[in-house]
């Protein structure tokens, strides 16, 4: 792989891509009930913006997750992104999810040739890195790109994760990401992970990503301390909208980079537009808490937080009680 | 000075002070009108968490601030400190804020020996040091410890900070604090501008602090990258309460902070009783918000930001196409 500079916080590195994971991430929060004219308007304020890659949901498998229940945006059909956004005329790529486990990827993915899609990001743990490398085989024999998000690593030791690299490397992912799921990690943790996934990715020659979340009210820092240190993959959504504390804010993110290419206008009209204000007075709730602090600092799922808050509790002290009985 | 270690992240630094800066910089957004049991509960929760100074206030000259306009809290008299707080009879120190030209110091400080405060923070900006250090003087000669906040550095050249270093060097006092007061600067200036200071701290026997803001999300973020680097004086207010966009998060501050002696617990208690939420449903109102995020990219003062939030402004671009008419 060439290598570029890092570049200054006058300068900017070409090779930075930003990818806007709303509908994806976001989509854990209101179970992928977007509205056809939400998709559209935010489709077309990120092709403004500049942003990357598009990642339009789940290719989650209807045999375990029940149709009704779900948004179009959970299982990504293809007939329903050609209703929605017809053909993509624009240089905006856009991408796909796929959990192990959770996709029959063999019978739901179609060849790239027959897709809207152009990319496959697939999520997987530590301990199904195999079954990952097999889906990212496949969708590579199919003709799309492909990244790697190996989640939730802040649990994880050095060795396994050494390991895991050693496996990503040798697939054919792009992109190696760096997944923080319990927003439990510092900026100079990141900084430690991040050199030592970039020395992964010059060995192999992949991309490292960064995927953050804000429990700490740290997604967009740490984000943006995986940029000072070389990693050029960068995941955001609009509002932070994610699940829990939420991620790094797209908004945050491009003002903060310099390729002249991003017009952070954009994002802050379709944000004047009130699209997200109605996703939040339907009932969708994200962003930094008390409890996801805690959860944060416990380097815990932030599944008892998020409980926390459905519940309406506010006897934060005993949230904490809770966490300190589990250690 | 004696050198500690920096401290990793599973040690910790007994060097480090919490400076909690509710009453003070929480102040300037309601007027200073704190009730007494506000007060005396926030104090107490101070004492049990382990926070090293609390900052009561401003030190402000009656002449130029009406006093029916304003909580006690902005003027600091000994009397009122005394009526509500008593004798301070925990290992916390109290401390107050005096800023340059807007105290009659002369008049108003009492010698030490009088007085329940133990230190006073002087704010000034990089024109009016010669001021400055004056009040340092006088303060020091009547028995208090001092520190100072040069503001609104993000706006000055290396060579004017260099300078102003110099000359606080030869002050009295014992630390001096980057003061992020437009909330601009992104971690990795931070960690620049903190070895410039850090650098100085050595030459002349100073501690250094930091007193972030949040108009980019990054107040909490660029404290803890200070502490990494080698910061040891923290500023932080109760839920970031604090002018416009606010400050670094106590909660979030204490939640990192890895010496024994602090306890988040005893501020969780505090919000928990609904102190915060009682100031803002009387109208108080703060944290990071779309206009302070501009105002914080362009690096301008958010006064601009203050307005449009008070007016319930939604016209963010218009509100982006103004600060840029203005460049």
């Amino acid at each position: 792989m060439p290598k570029e500079t890092p570049g200054t916080l006058l300068s900017f590195r070409p090779a930075i891509k930003v990818i806007d994971a709303t509908l994806r991430d976001g989509g854990l929060v209101n179970d992928f009930r977007f509205s056809d004219d939400f998709v559209r308007a935010l489709f077309a304020a990120n092709a403004a913006a500049g942003v990357d890659y598009m990642e339009l949901g789940y290719k989650a498998d209807r045999d375990l997750f029940d149709p009704a229940k779900f948004g179009a945006w959970k299982f990504c059909r293809e007939q329903d992104l050609a209703r929605v956004l017809g053909e993509n005329k624009t240089a905006m790529k856009l991408a796909c999810m796929a959990d192990v486990g959770r996709c029959n990827f063999r019978r739901d993915i179609c060849k790239k040739s027959d897709s809207i899609l152009n990319m496959y990001r697939v999520a997987t743990y530590i301990n199904t890195i195999p079954a990952a490398i097999e889906m990212l085989e496949y969708c590579d024999k199919l003709g799309y790109e492909t990244t790697v998000n190996v989640m939730a690593i802040s649990k994880e030791t050095e060795k396994e994760i050494s390991l895991a690299l050693e496996m990503l490397g040798k697939s054919p992912a792009k992109a190696i990401y760096i997944v923080d799921s319990y927003g439990a990690l510092y900026p100079e943790e990141m900084r430690i992970l991040a050199a030592k996934y970039l020395e992964a990715g010059d060995k192999y020659g992949k991309e490292i990503g960064i995927h953050a979340h804000n429990n700490q009210n740290l997604a967009f820092a740490n984000t943006i301390e995986c940029v000072a240190a070389g990693v050029n993959y960068l995941d955001a959504t609009v509002n932070g909208m994610g699940r829990g504390a939420g991620n790094c804010a797209l908004e945050l993110l491009l003002g903060f980079l310099k390729n002249p290419k991003y017009k952070l206008l954009h994002i802050l009209k379709f944000l004047e537009e009130g699209h997200m204000q109605k996703l939040r007075a339907e009932g969708a709730v994200w962003g930094y808490d008390l409890a996801y602090l805690l959860t944060g600092v416990f380097n815990r799922h932030p599944s008892s937080a998020i409980r926390y808050i459905k519940e309406g509790r506010g006897d934060i002290t005993a949230f904490w009680q809770e966490l300190l009985d589990q250690e």
